[in-house]
Parts: C-alpha cells; sequence; structure tokens
C-alpha cells in the first residue's frame, strides 16, 4: 500500500481504465487505511450519475432484467457501472458468481463495470461500503449506477433504498405477492416490473400488486403513483417500457424536488452508518471488556442494559 | 404507564398469565421508560429455556413446522413460547398475519405463548428487543422458545442466531440450495429439514444439502456433523426425526462445553446491539446536525468521512 498516489489512481479511473476503478472499489470495501483520503478525493467528482436499485425475492429474474437494463443503457451511449450485492457463504468461501453468468454479455464491454460486493456476515459494512463503491463509480464517469440486492431481507432493502429510484422485481406463481409484502420491500418500490410476464399467473400478480397499492396509498399520500411493467427478461420483453418508467420517475423527482431530498437522505444514512461503525469498533477496542460483561450476562448476575451502560462508560466493573 | 408495578407483573407472568407475558414483551419491544427495570427484574428468572431458531426461505413451510414442533414438546408436557418475527409492511399496516392462522390449534393452549414481533422497517430494534423478548418467555417459565423468522436476509439470520440450536427449512423444488447459501443461512444451521419431502425432487434437495455440508466442512472444522431430517409438516411426518435430532445437538452441545460459550456470544452481540442503539440515539439528540451535515455531503462540499467525524466529535461546523 506504501506510495499509493490517490489523485493518480482517481485520474486513471476517469478515463474509464477498470483496474483503477476496482481498485478504488476494494480499498473502499475493505476498510483500508487509505478510505478517508479516497473518500475526500472522490467527493468532488460526484453527483452526475443516476443511481437505480433493483430488489425481488430469489428467482424473479434479477440478474436477466440487470442485463436486459444495462444493453437498453448502452444503446443510449451511457457508461454504465453494476453493484451486485451477493451475501457470501463459508460454503462457497465467498459471492457465487452463477448469476452472474448471466452478465457475461457485457463483460468485454469497456463502458461496463461489473462488481460484486459480498457481504461477508456483515451487512452493517455493506450498508458503509456500498454508498462508497458508488462514489466510485459515478466519479468514474458512470452516466448509471444500477445496485441489485438478491436478498429480500430489510438490510438489503435499506441498501437498495440508496437509490434515486427503486426497482422491485416480482414474477407469477411464487406467491409473492403476500411474501414480498412481509418483506418490506414494497414500502420502497418505486416502480415494479412483473418478469416472466409470459408464464400463468402474471395477470393475477399484477393485479394482487394494485390491490397493495390501493390499499398502501392512502399511507403514502404521495403524488407518484407506482407503475407494474410487464417483462420477459430474458427474451428482452418490455425494456421499453421499463425504461420509459424510469425516465418518467426521473422528471417526477427533478420537478418535485424529490431527487435533492433523497440525496440529503442518502447521505444522512451514509453518514449516520460511517457513524456508527466508527463507534462500534471503538466499543470493539475493548473486546476483552465485553467478554467479561457477555459472561456475567450469561450467567445471569448481571442485565444486558446495566452491562451496555458499563460498556459505554468505558469500564467494564462495579 | 404511571403506577406500573414491575415485581407484580414479572410474578403474574411466571404464574402463566398470557397478559401479564404480552404486556412485559410490549414494554421490551416498544422500548418503553421501564426496559431497564423490567430487563434488571427478569434477569435472575432466566437461562431455563431452550432456545430454538427457525429460518429458511419463504415458502418451505416454517410457520406449519413450528407447529409441529409445538405439538411435539406439548406432547412432552413443556411450555413452550413461540416469537416470530414478522417484517411488517406499511401496506397491512402491521405483521401480515396469515401464516399464523397455522398456529391456531395452540392459541387456545395455556402453555403455549405465541407473540408476532413486527419489524417495522428497523430490524435493528429488533435485534435489541427478540433477545428481550427471548428472556420474558424464559423468565416467565417456557421450556422452549422457538424464534422463526421469515425474511432470509442476514439480519433475520443474526437473529435467529440468537438460539441454542438453529434449524435451517428448506423444501424441493425451490432451486432453494444455491439461494440459501446467498442468503448465508447454511452457516448458522445446526440441523437442516427438507420439508415437502414428499415431493419430487426431495432426493436432489438432500444430496445438494449434503455435498455443500461436504464442502463447508473442511472450513468449518467442528465436530457436529449438521444433520439433515426429512419431513412433511403438514402431516406431522418426521417430527420424531426433528425431535431426536434436536435432543440429540442440545446433548452436543451440553457436553461440549457450547452451550455455555454459544450463550457468552449471544450476551455479547445482545450487549452490542443494546450499546449500539444507546449511540445512535445519542447521534441521533443532533439530528439537525446530521440533516446539516448530510446537505453538504449531497452537495459535494464534504465527504461522508469527515461529515462523520464532525458528528461524532458533535460540532457540525467546520
Amino acid at each position: 500500500m506504501d506510495g499509493l498516489d490517490i489523485d493518480e489512481l482517481v485520474g486513471r479511473a476517469r478515463e474509464g481504465q477498470p483496474r483503477a476503478v476496482a481498485r478504488l472499489i476494494s480499498l473502499v470495501e475493505d476498510e483500508s487505511p487509505h478510505l478517508r483520503a479516497v473518500a475526500a478525493a472522490l467527493n468532488p467528482l460526484t453527483g452526475n450519475a443516476r443511481v437505480l436499485g433493483l430488489t425481488g425475492p430469489p428467482g424473479v429474474g434479477k440478474s436477466t432484467s440487470t442485463s436486459m437494463l444495462v444493453s437498453a443503457f448502452r444503446e443510449q451511449d451511457l457508461r454504465v457501472g453494476v453493484l451486485a450485492i451477493d451475501p457470501s457463504s463459508p460454503f462457497s468461501g465467498g459471492a457465487l458468481l452463477g448469476d452472474r453468468i448471466r452478465m457475461h454479455d457485457h463483460t468485454t464491454d469497456p463502458a461496463v463495470f461489473i462488481r460484486s460486493m459480498a457481504t461477508r456476515g456483515q451487512l452493517g459494512g455493506l450498508a458503509a461500503a456500498t454508498p462508497q463503491a458508488v462514489r466510485v463509480l459515478d466519479a468514474a464517469g458512470c452516466d448509471v449506477v444500477l445496485i441489485e440486492t438478491v436478498g429480500v431481507g430489510q438490510s438489503e432493502v435499506d441498501i437498495v433504498a440508496l437509490a434515486d429510484t427503486t426497482v422491485v422485481l416480482l414474477a407469477p406463481g411464487m406467491g409473492d405477492g403476500i411474501q414480498a409484502a412481509k418483506a418490506g420491500i414494497l414500502e420502497v418500490a418505486d416502480l415494479f416490473v412483473v418478469n416472466k410476464a409470459d408464464r400463468d399467473g402474471a395477470d393475477q400478480t399484477v393485479r394482487d400488486l394494485k390491490h397493495m397499492i390501493s390499499l398502501g396509498r392512502r399511507e403514502l399520500g404521495a403524488s407518484w403513483r407506482q407503475p407494474i411493467v410487464r417483462t420477459v427478461a430474458t427474451a428482452g420483453e418490455g425494456v421499453a417500457d421499463l425504461t420509459a418508467a424510469l425516465d418518467e420517475h426521473r422528471e417526477w423527482l427533478a420537478s418535485h424536488g424529490e431527487l435533492a431530498a433523497r440525496r440529503a437522505r442518502r447521505a444522512e444514512r451514509e453518514i449516520e452508518a460511517i457513524a456508527v461503525a466508527a463507534l462500534r469498533s471503538r466499543l470493539g477496542v475493548g473486546q476483552d471488556a465485553l467478554a467479561r460483561l457477555a459472561k456475567r450476562v450469561a450467567a445471569g448476575e448481571l442485565d444486558p442494559y446495566a452491562a451496555a451502560d458499563q460498556l459505554t462508560a468505558g469500564h467494564d466493573g462495579p
């Protein structure tokens, strides 16, 4: 790491050199000692990329849909960055790349940068690292950054909710309607895609969604009406409808002052995630203290709130 | 809330009065001002319950399996508490109770206490509230506490990993093998259940799991070999195999000193979650400061790390 010239690295990333982009993302992902210097160097160069989030339950065709969207943006001659959030497994020793194979159409295109980010069991870390990776791609000149998450949990939702526009994918015949609602992904959707729309049950899924949207509107009270787009991503069907809906949402964001508001909210979460991670690691400094307190709690000698008070007060004995 | 007699409430909970148990869980779930007093009162009464976690992708039959296990424990004359972690949706105004209907066999049994805990968009809150709810059920005399999570995200995994024994459910024909691996739930499994084992593809799912377990063993290096149990929960098939496997794991935990180690780890996480929540809310005190910093970050004037430093240093100006 010695002699790392961050300005030079950022310069090469801006020229579109994939290795420089990859190196910068690694620096922010691994929380290197250079992290703060990298963040400071990137900052003035950011704010131009359109950030899209894509999520939905397993098996709905998220990677195929991402690939379809990348093709559509490439036809508009836009530079595209893709961040695929892959929870990792100790069984595979890292992110499983099966789904990524569908992205191989784009891997030789120098105007498309694809990066899998593994959670390594620490979504808290990803909550801090993902927005930094978005900043790298933004500073590197990507016109569009797509964040795709494979999970349906709240933490994955939090990550994808960093986007300017969040797309929730569903597919027919998986009981998704209610399961998606459970997973809390409906509330973050700016638009819905019913993929595999050529399958039986697509009409029912659309009806279920419309019903849920109508129930939700009372509470949401916003002027944006979540559209439902039908696609068959494997065949590229519906992609024009999808990009049109994305453009429409972008215009709505801009004309309602929502883009600035969302980006400010995103920055709030980003700052908070960094601050909490810093505070957490300060707590971790006293790992012996935490372990001693935990033993006393497990033994019933101390309740966990009293233990937490002692931990944050910086002493571990009575 | 005035005049709340916590000792009296805890006493009634120990007599098995469901309303007292429910009230105590509400107090810990809603982070009431009485939270610390409740935690202190419960603490000496805890440590007796066996805590089981149940998780898996949507649609594998978790609620039916929970219900089947509750019946089995009731036949052994054990008192059972069930905590169902339901991410909530603004569309439903709360936890969706569809799956809970399957639990209705047990709702009139006074020795079974069932509680749905909604995430309300704050899994961080649940990470702190769930162990406290376990403590309530433990103190109230439950012999077994079952935690069931519907999600497959990392945060849900973290919650279910609070258990002494964690059961991961899969079902044939959902491409679960690889999806489960992605969701990182394989690593937390002490035992696997292939539910809906009467369906086509059950043998394949078992084979896939065995393969993944064999790959993982090199890294895990533990002496416990994760068993795979086949069930048809709707018909109660395989329940004896499942309870036998649970008993076997319990004996393994006890004979290897793992039970104490796990409970100490659980206490560590619990303390850390409480401490981080406390620190986070201290940051929140300066919400104006956070909003001001976020605007500057969104405008590109300040990078998020510098903003986080300013936030944790307690001042928001340069």
